[in-house]
Parts: C-alpha cells; sequence; structure tokens
C-alpha cells in the first residue's frame, strides 16, 4: 500500500511563537492600562516575555498538563499568557470575570487551576473567592504600578526572575494548550480544552480573507474578551502574520472605546453586538464628536446582528460582518459574505440581507441541521433544525464531564442547541436558541427575528422577546424592549410594527418597557433572567 | 493528565469537494479547447463530474491506494482529476507531458500507474511510449471532440456509464491523494506523495491574505501547469472557497494568454518566470494591442523573478508576488510581501528590493539555512548557506526510493539544495541551486544575482551564468546570454554594466549570444544543458 512521503511534524502553537518573534520584532502591542494611558511593546518583547513566562511556570514547579488560570483584561501579559503557558507545557485556563464569585471559584476547582495570573485591579474580586480556591501561586499583574505584596508575586518580578534558557516542552499536536469554560446560560459551566493542532487549524481557516481577513496593513482592535472563546482566537492570528493588536484593556465603555479607535485608527474590531448597539447610539447623537477610522471593518458574533445595526454602521463607513460560533466552537462555525455567484446578481438591500444573516458554514467543518424528527432538514431557508456540527476544531466533549447526549449526537456531532434554517445558497439564519424557542398554539415563533424587526423601530434601542406560558396557546411570546433616550412608541405601535413582517397570532399580547435588558457575563441578552422575571 | 476535548476528525480533500458543490454550485470554471473556443463548467458540475469520475473508477475496480495517471492539460476534466480519483480513494499521479516519451514511461512504470487519463491531442505523444507502459485502461478527454475509438474509453462516456450513487472512499488524513515527480534537472524523478491532510494544511496557510488572499472577488487564471506540483495548490482553494477558475488548455503562448486575459478578465494569475519575462516583451512592443486587466496580481515562482521584470509589469498596472518552493513543498515555503514593520519605512525602490526577494518563510513550517560547516547560519544578510526545511506539507522522503542522506539531514529535515541567506528581517535571497553554485578562488558567486543583473540591462532578454571549470581558479562564470529583438551588446558592455555591482574578480570572462536559453520541462532555465554544451 503506497503511503504519503510527507513529515509527520505536529502542528503547535510554538511554531506561531517563534515566527512572532524572529519575523515581526517590530510589530506592535498596544495596551490600554487602568489609568487610561497607552502602554507599547513590540513582538520583540512579546516574544521575550512570553517564554520567560514559560521559563518562570517551569521553574516554579509546572508540569506538563497543569492548568494555569488567568483573571486579566485584555492587554499585553495576558497575550504572553496565551503563548507562555502553553510553551511550558500547561493550559492556559481563561477565567472570566464577569461571573459571580462562587461561580469563578466553582470553575477553577473544577478545572483543578494550580496557578493564577490576576491584574492587580481585579485582586478585590479574587479576593470575594480567594477563600474557596486553592492558587499555589498567584502572580500579579502590577497594571497600575502599586507595589505586588505577600503572599502574591509581582508579574514583572516573576519574569525577570526567570531563567533565561528555555526549551519547549515537547507535545504532540493533540495535546491541550487552553480552556474555556462556557458561559453557561443554563446549568453549570462546561471546560472546552483546546489543542495545539484545533488552534493552528482554526487560525489558518478563520483568516481567510472572505473572513477575517487579516494581513499586514490591519491594525486590530480586540474588545472581545481574552476570556470569551479565546478572543475568538484573533490574537493567535495576529501573532502568526505580525497585525498589530490594540487591547483596549478595563475600559469598554463606547467613548472609551471610540477614544481608542480615535488613537490608534484600528482597520478591524471585534466584539459582542452589545457594545456596538450603545456605541452606535452615540455615533448617531454626536456625529461631530465622535468619528470610526475610515474603512473600518467590524467582527460583531455572540448573538444575533440586527439588519438595522449593520445598516447604522455604514452610513458611518464601517463594515459590520457577522459571524455565528460558541466556545464549543474555537469559535468560528460560519461567517457572514457575498459569495461569488451573488456577487452580480445582488443589490445593496439584497446584500444587507446577506450581512444579517450568520453566514456561510466555515471551510473544514462539516454542519447539518437535524428537525425534531431527528432527520437532516434540507437547505431551502424554511426548514427548522437544531445546528450540529463535526470537525477537528469542534469540541467533542467537555473536561471531567460524563458523556451526554443532549450535547452530542450518537454519531459523534456536537449539538449546538442553536435553531435555524439554511438557505438554497448556504446562508444560515438562526431563529432561535432551543430555549429560547417560543412555540404557539404549535407553531413555531422566533424570538430572533421578532427582535430583529423590533430593533428597527426608530424610537427602540434593545429588545428582548421570551415565551411566557400560556394555559391556551401553550406559550405566548412576550416584548421586553428599551426606548431610545428621548423617544418613545406605544405597545399598539410596536404591535402595528411588527404586523408588516410577523402573522397577527405571532404578535406579543404584551409589551415591557424597560430600563436596560439584563446581561449575561459575556454580554449577551439574559433571557433567563427575562423569564425568570415575568413568569 | 488532561486531555484535549477536540473532535478527532480527519482533514479530508472530500470535504473541500462537498463544499464547491453545496455552498458554490454557481462558480464558473472556464476552460480553452485545442480550437481556441472557451468551454463554461459551473461548479455544480464539476461536483457532480468529478463524484461520478470517482464512481467510475471504483467501477473500474480501483482499489484504495491505486495510482491513476494524467496526460492533461490545464482544463475542466483534469480539475475532476484532482478531486475526483481521491474521492474513490485512489492517487492522482500527474505526468509531466513535457518530459521524454521514455522518461514519461519510466516515472509511470515506477509510480505502478493502473489507469490513465489522457487529453485527445495528447494522444500523438502517448503512442510514443504506450508500448513501454501497461496501463489496464486508458481514458481520453474528447477535448476536439473526435471520436474516442478502442482500446480507448471516451471520458464523456466514462462519466455518463458510472454509477450514480457514490460513496467516498474511507481514510485517515495521512493517506495519500496525489503524486508528482520531481522534474529531475540530476537524476532520475522522484516522486512526492500528498496526503490529505498535507494538502489541506498547505490550502489553508497558503491563501492567508499576505499570500495568495483568493477570494470571492478574484477570478484565477492558472497558467501553472497542474501537472507542475499541482497546479501549486492553487486549484485546492479556489474550490474550497468557490473562486472562478480559468484554465489555458494547451494554449500557452503569451498572445494567447493575453486574449484569455482579455477576455476572461482575471484578477490572479500564475506562472513561472519564463512566460512572463516573453509576454513583457509584448506589452513593451505593443502597448496598443495588448492591455492587462486592471490590478491583476501575478504569482510567479519557480525559478527567481528578476526586479526588472517586477518593474515592468508594476508599469502596465500588475503586481508581481514571487515566491519560492518545490514539489517537494507543496509548494509553498515562502512569498514575498512587505512586512507590516516595513510599511511605513520603505519607500518604491526599497520595496521592489523586498519584491525580488524569494519573501518571508511560510507559516507552519520550520526554515534554516546550513552552512558548509554544517552549522545552522545566522539571519544577516551575507551568511549563506543551504535551505532546510520541515513541517507538514514538507516531504519526508520519496516514493519507493532508498533514504537518501544527501535529500533529508540526520534529524529530518529537507535539503532543498537551494543556497541562500536570510536577512535579519526574515526575506531570503536565493543565491543558487547548490549544483548551479560557482566557486572561483576559494570564493562564492552568486549566478542567480548576476543573471538579474544582466537582465536589467536594456538590451538582454534572458541571461543563463554557469560554472566553466578553470585549471586556475577552480571554477569561472560563463555567461549565456539572449538579446532583446533589434538590440545588441557587446561583451565588454555588459561588463562594465555588471561591474556596478560584482567584484573585478567575478565578471565571467567569456559571453555567449544565444538565440534563446534552453528550458526545462517546467520552464525553467535549463542550465545543466549548457554546462554540457560549454564544457
Amino acid at each position: 500500500m503506497i503511503r504519503s512521503t510527507m513529515q509527520r511534524v505536529p502542528l503547535s502553537l510554538n511554531q506561531i511563537l517563534e515566527r512572532a518573534g524572529r519575523l515581526f520584532p517590530g510589530s506592535e502591542i498596544v495596551s490600554r492600562l487602568p489609568d487610561k494611558s497607552l502602554v507599547r511593546h513590540r513582538f520583540a518583547d512579546f516574544y521575550a516575555r512570553a517564554r520567560k513566562l514559560a521559563a518562570g511556570l517551569r521553574a516554579l514547579g509546572l508540569k506538563k498538563g497543569d492548568r494555569v488560570a488567568t483573571l486579566c483584561w485584555n492587554h499585553y501579559a495576558h497575550l504572553e499568557a496565551y503563548f507562555g503557558i502553553p510553551a511550558a507545557g500547561g493550559v492556559m485556563h481563561t477565567l472570566n470575570l464577569r461571573l459571580a464569585p462562587a461561580e469563578i471559584a466553582w470553575v477553577a476547582n473544577h478545572a483543578q487551576d494550580r496557578f493564577l495570573i490576576v491584574d492587580d485591579v481585579l485582586l478585590p474580586l479574587l479576593e470575594q473567592f480567594r477563600a474557596q480556591v486553592n492558587f499555589e501561586k498567584i502572580v500579579v499583574v502590577p497594571l497600575t504600578r502599586a507595589r505586588v505584596t505577600a503572599p502574591f508575586v509581582d508579574y514583572e518580578a516573576f519574569l525577570a526572575a526567570a531563567p533565561d534558557e528555555f526549551d519547549y516542552a515537547p507535545h504532540e499536536e493533540d495535546d491541550p494548550i487552553a480552556m474555556c469554560y462556557t458561559s453557561g446560560t443554563t446549568g453549570r459551566p462546561k471546560g472546552v480544552v483546546y489543542s495545539h493542532r484545533s488552534t493552528v487549524i482554526h487560525t489558518l481557516m478563520a483568516n481567510q480573507p472572505d473572513h477575517w481577513g487579516l494581513g499586514a496593513r490591519d491594525t486590530v482592535c480586540a474588545v472581545t474578551p481574552m476570556f470569551h472563546a479565546n478572543c475568538w482566537g484573533i490574537p493567535y492570528a495576529c501573532a502568526m502574520l505580525g497585525v498589530k493588536l490594540v487591547f483596549p484593556g478595563p475600559h469598554l465603555h463606547p467613548e472609551d472605546l471610540l477614544d481608542l479607535f480615535a488613537k490608534e485608527r484600528p482597520s478591524y474590531v471585534l466584539g459582542v453586538p452589545t457594545i456596538w448597539l450603545t456605541m452606535a447610539q452615540l455615533l448617531e447623537s454626536q456625529p461631530e464628536k465622535y468619528k470610526l477610522p475610515p474603512g473600518m471593518r467590524m467582527l460583531v458574533g455572540g448573538a444575533a446582528v440586527p439588519e438595522s445595526l449593520i445598516r447604522t454602521y455604514a452610513r458611518h463607513g464601517a463594515h459590520v460582518t457577522q459571524g455565528w460560533g460558541m466556545t464549543e466552537t474555537s469559535p468560528v462555525g460560519s461567517i457572514a459574505y457575498v459569495k461569488p455567484e451573488l456577487l452580480a446578481s445582488t443589490d445593496a438591500d439584497a446584500r444587507y440581507k446577506l450581512y444579517a444573516t450568520a453566514g456561510l458554514p466555515a471551510p473544514v467543518m462539516d454542519i447539518r441541521i437535524v428537525g425534531e424528527n431527528g432527520a437532516a432538514q434540507p437547505w431551502d431557508g424554511r426548514s427548522v433544525g437544531e445546528i450540529q456540527v463535526r470537525g477537528p476544531f469542534i469540541t467533542g466533549g467537555y473536561h471531567d464531564t460524563p458523556a451526554d447526549p443532549e450535547k452530542f449526537t450518537a454519531d459523534g456531532w456536537l449539538r449546538t442547541g442553536d435553531v435555524a434554517a439554511i438557505d438554497a445558497d448556504g446562508y444560515i439564519r438562526i431563529s432561535d436558541r432551543t430555549k429560547d424557542l417560543i412555540k404557539s398554539g404549535g407553531e413555531w415563533i422566533s424570538s430572533v427575528e421578532m427582535e430583529n424587526a423590533l430593533m428597527a423601530h426608530p424610537a427602540i434601542q434593545e429588545a428582548a422577546v421570551i415565551a411566557i406560558a400560556d394555559p391556551k396557546w401553550g406559550e405566548r411570546p412576550l416584548a421586553c424592549v428599551v426606548t431610545k433616550p428621548g423617544k418613545s412608541a406605544a405597545a399598539d405601535e410596536l404591535r402595528a410594527h411588527l404586523a408588516g413582517t410577523f402573522a397577527k397570532w405571532q404578535l406579543p399580547d404584551r409589551f415591557e418597557f424597560l430600563d436596560a435588558i439584563p446581561r449575561t457575563s459575556t454580554g449577551k441578552f439574559w433571557k433567563a433572567k427575562l423569564r425568570e422575571r415575568f413568569k
């Protein structure tokens, strides 16, 4: 039997770090500190410091596979952890600082985190759960330059004291490098463990020209937290290609971001829709004060992006690319762009419709939508089912968690819990999370479509539609809305607005006018909270 | 020990074919036929026909790993073979139609090719070696629509008769899909066998935005023969992303190519320098008649590209990207572009200097240059050594050939035989093939640099510099030159021209004025022929 003559060399994150240091020593990393000043590093620093971190962890006794947790905002030191911890053979575990302290503790204990790297400004948060966890050593990043006192170790002193000599930990490509717990809007968080292999393949795949498309001329501002599905994998691509990175640190208010954009002029930014919704208000209300860098591209994911928001940013010169994915998918599972055969036949309106979908399935991955009858549905734009995916950067289980047929099919596909139709062109339209579906009188109502329609109303800032139990119909939709400052809209007016797109029986009987929609730890609308409040 | 939770799904070429058919059915494939007419297929046809080919081969008795040879120009059916043969579990073996018939026979026998797909216009070539080979079945692509007679099988009839039902052959990711013999300017050709894994990783890597950068808006014209290192891997990327492909068929004369470019307006073309050298003459001499599509990008590889040629194309609105690689490297090993930290500091002249190098090493691959002392050389732009590479798309041996320490190091790196320096920025400057090196009085002279300098002279069309044995100095350089039509230059004038860049002792003592430089089967200057002639 003939065999391939290709070398059997494992894919490796270390190869990306070596490349970053050797080929792109002059590329920049800009980080905003808690006092809002900017600190600048070069990839040469990043390379040397990531290796120092690895050498220091090794000297501390880190063994292959040991988990090193981070509790950090987005900045240079977090990037060093992304590469330094795996270089030593460790597994970087990004803790979600927006979880409740008890939940962070639960996650750290479940992952058996041995060491912690934490921002000094997050020490008050750490204190709220430190008694419940058991880190052998806590290294503090001195972002404020305040003195770090025992029992903590100063991150800079830790790097300075680390051996200069360092050899990468030997590894196979399936060895783990990072883990991230799902944000868990229901049930306990569950840990996804990424490998060298999954990370390298995902990076190469997600940075294809039609997807992220990052290259030498780009400057990336990563607003997506680095504890949120590895910042969607963007830092790996930037390191591989020498792309300048701008980190906002703890300053995620739209005013601060716009100020940072004006200073560093990113060509590419990424974050969840809620941040861009608020920023859009500033851009619209104070066009003289706030401007986006010309031609800025925006990668928006984590929740559906209303077409109205995409159009708003287009008016301000920015192009929104929407993607779908989850912690379990590394995370890029689909991305919205106009495919070749539709370029000639679509006008601007038709393209906005495409941009408002979850996009086309990513390469190197299989996807299917499975209906209630358990059968794969046709791609006809009408047949709805659960998205199921399979591929080398898709999780096949959860760390230290019993196999769960609710999460994986018998033939090994991930059950995402997202419900969608795929049209004949391959564009995915997500109608709901399984648990957010509204079934009224035996028929489905898409909360996502209704929310997008409501947010297209000129008076509405945010909208979340939930199912409310109903003795007659099973469930009925309830719309929670937030009006724009100085605007108002009566329930009847909103119902009339929706009547253009929805059947009469689908219209919400009840509207709740709120000051804000509650957010999950990763910035998504927290519908479970709303269901509890209005049940 | 913690384990990655990622799914263990093999990388697969079949996944690309499925994607091409499902997501991009409307993308176009344009092929030029022998009569110069154009035939158009859609990816929907390509998908269905590639699977029919696979089903037909299976019905013919193809077993896992069986080699199916192709002896074809670039066109739709060759693309179908790229995917259909592996889909059936076979290994596509592209025969180089520019080799001597006896050598083609040797290669086919060495590979143990079981079936052959051949263009009808190449049957006269086949007849020259058919008695020496033993194909069980020969399938003829009826490009001229002439009737195919026994014992041959018509390709269209073969597809029509193939079963409609087809299941992909099960495979691991290291299983072979294609093989290509090195053009073998010295010694017997040697076979490189690619796998699903190497092909998928190479495709994703080589299509990063700074490299090929192919996306939805591109139209690619593949002038590089499909038997030349799998057309550099470009067809795989186009299939993955739905990029329109234009194939020139047997018509590779610059006039024909310019006519094809005017008709189909490619945004991206690829081929070896010799074709573009001749085309440049047409563009320069008849600017009213010939025009390139605006903004066309050109991927040029297989031999060094003189800076003068890059500047010529820039005057005609096209950007030349030079790459280095070989059959053994899948083939992309490096690619020339301006890296981020040099964008601000380089003017146009400095950038042309970068474009005239072999570029920056590719990602997901290790590179070193090893000096005569066996040590890795520093990246200082001066220290010269053999390029050695390692990675998942680099060959680690040759098909059915004893291990050769001349080709692979003890630690498993490929010895490329190319000699280069790498500068502090990471740009590779190839000075020679090991066998083309000129050592005069104990010092090296770079034939490539001298050729580029000669080709920058206004009267010189082509130049090849070779080593001639010399009793006193060991070797001395001899310059073979071809002048442009209607131009001439005396040896003394050329020596004076070179004296600007080269030391006096490096200048050639002897110039030979030829009508043409002989070419190898893949269009490179054939220096072995010149050395033989002038020894």
